[in-house]
């Protein structure tokens, strides 16, 4: 391919990939998928996957495509599916609605699906090239494929600190230690993610609601690591929302009955020698939950408790420019012993939000 | 004056700038000026001040300008001196060689030439015009100031820490938290600074140089805090460069000699009720010894005790994308006790180096 055709294709991929960027927050368990026709160098179509139930990003381009699909070029970010799911089919549509060539950022990995979409187009005389923008494309839709290679959710500890890393003051006082940027930002990242989650010491000091209030999107769903039970039937958590709480298989039938009746979900998984909740357990077990992106939102046990048993993909640090001292540090429930065993990571973006420095960080 | 005439004074002005800028890390006691002499839209000189006993940068611009500095304009960031010092007056030779305009930034805080300059030049025809850039001469000159005005050195805080805030494990292990870039930009910041500061137990742990390795500069004035002179004899800190040794006036006479034989000084200081040293009778005697820049660069004990004195003006914060979790906080000597206490600062500039994130922080 000459690199003038490659960087018109590209610019076609981005444009999907926009579009599958505003299903963002909705579609799990379905990937983030966009679409669009092309022809004669004109878009005549475009559509993107809104939600689970929902007509598949390619029926919405080739459907407002009409007949200028004939002849026409298509590009999409996932291969096009051929199994019956709540829609039909896509490759077969494109076949039918004469598609000449498609472009694809990345193969589907979902086994029912995995090269034969492409299969499918090229059998029927579809012309298909292959990765297109696919790190853009595996980047966009990273819990689908955490999901698909390793059975959990893509995780984001989440933590906002001073500059020298504490979440609060010996005493535990700590209230706005971000801005207003800060806390969008942080609702952008719930109204982002399937689940939020948060330890029952956070329920307990702060009784937040964990809902998308400041950003336009839909609330996560709400899970609170509770290994006893200790969280109030009035936390304002349960005011709106859906709420999974987990639990040890030891706590109160009756307080569980409680929580199930306030609409909620429990969870009852096994606990560890020190008596901490297996999480490994609950994390693998989100997937079934149509949960792909989990954000950790803290405190600083529960962050720790992720990060000792390796569970997490990427974190999320809001830093207020202010220099606490000797108060609780965000990651302090952590057991390292040495330099060597220190989790390094890369800092992938940086921002300012107001007064506030917000940084994103692969793991 | 109008837009355009404006946009140009501060375009002369931004080259004087940089020219001072130069003298950065070796002109104090005295300032940072760079000065241009502009003929019919030409520059035909330019100089700046090098370091004490060296000639002012209006010397030098007149110097290089020669008989085109009659009727020209010239440029200069801090206004001209009519006093005697190492060298001639300014403001006079400014006259004699004929220039008929002078911009000036800021005026000299100096006692015996604030607003005489100006006056000389007025009352000898030249015409003046104060005020441009002068936020960013005053920035520049932030230490000269600072001593004018509060009596102390420009002091800034730096700190290398993990994401979490941590200058070391709980353990006391550290070293190379942070990468070669940021390592070549902590010996800039030295190399700009008059005097860098480490505590004994810096020492005693890293036994390090201070000096500058990784850029070009000048080494700073060394300044170890050591109550009760605990510092070895052969510590590399006395290999080269000025060293100066604080302590409490009990410690042994003969300890003092010793080191004064090793070609350092000895700074001997009263200890509050806690037995620490009064790090304010020293920072208020530092501007004697030529040091208006003072670089603290640790470790935790020293940087709390500058901060529970409030002696800072901007912090240099280098961090490794490494999280530590319960480790040694860079700021965990500090005693503060309330939300309401906690000093907040302005994040003035971020920037990646290698891996690591640089912040300066102004306070």
């Amino acid at each position: 391919m000459k690199a003038s055709e490659k960087r018109q294709h590209e610019y076609y991929m981005r444009i999907v990939l926009s579009l599958a960027r505003r299903g963002t927050g909705r579609t799990s368990p379905n990937p983030r998928v966009g679409c669009v026709v092309v022809k004669d160098d004109k878009i005549v179509g475009m559509g993107f996957h809104r939600c689970p139930g929902s007509p598949h990003a390619e029926v919405m381009a080739l459907s407002m495509a009409k007949d200028m699909s004939r002849g026409a070029t298509l590009y999409v970010n996932l291969e096009p599916c051929i199994h019956y799911g709540r829609t039909p089919p896509c490759a077969p549509l494109i076949v039918e609605r004469g598609i000449k060539r498609v472009f694809i950022s990345t193969e589907d990995p979902f086994p029912k699906v995995r090269g034969r979409g492409v299969e499918y187009l090229r059998t029927h005389g579809v012309e298909v090239v292959s990765g297109v923008l696919s790190d853009e494309a595996r980047w966009l839709n990273r819990g689908f494929l955490k999901v698909f290679e390793d059975g959990r959710p893509w995780i984001t500890l989440k933590a906002a600190m001073s500059l020298d890393g504490d979440v609060a003051l010996s005493d535990g006082s700590s209230r706005w230690i971000t801005g207003p940027s800060s806390l969008k930002r942080s609702h952008l990242l719930r109204a982002e993610a399937d689940a939020v989650l948060v330890g029952i010491g956070t329920i307990l000091k702060d009784d937040p609601e964990l809902t998308v209030r400041y950003v336009d999107g839909e609330h996560p769903l709400k899970i609170i690591l509770d290994t006893h039970l200790r969280i109030p039937i009035n936390a304002k958590v349960f005011k709106e929302g859906d709420v999974l709480v987990v639990t040890s298989k030891d706590s109160s039938p009756q307080k569980v009955e409680e929580i199930i009746s306030r609409g909620a979900g429990v969870m009852q998984i096994p606990t560890d020698s020190r008596g901490f909740l297996d999480i490994k357990e609950m994390v693998y077990k989100l997937p079934s939950m149509d949960v792909h992106y989990l954000l950790v939102e803290g405190g600083p046990n529960v962050l720790s408790s992720f990060f000792d048993a390796k569970l997490f993909d990427e974190m999320a640090l809001f830093y207020a420019p202010k220099i606490m001292g000797r108060g609780k540090g965000a990651f302090s429930g952590l057991s390292l012993m040495s330099m060597s065993e220190i989790p390094i990571g890369r800092i992938r973006g940086m921002k300012k939000l107001d007064d506030d420095l917000f940084l994103e960080v692969d793991m």
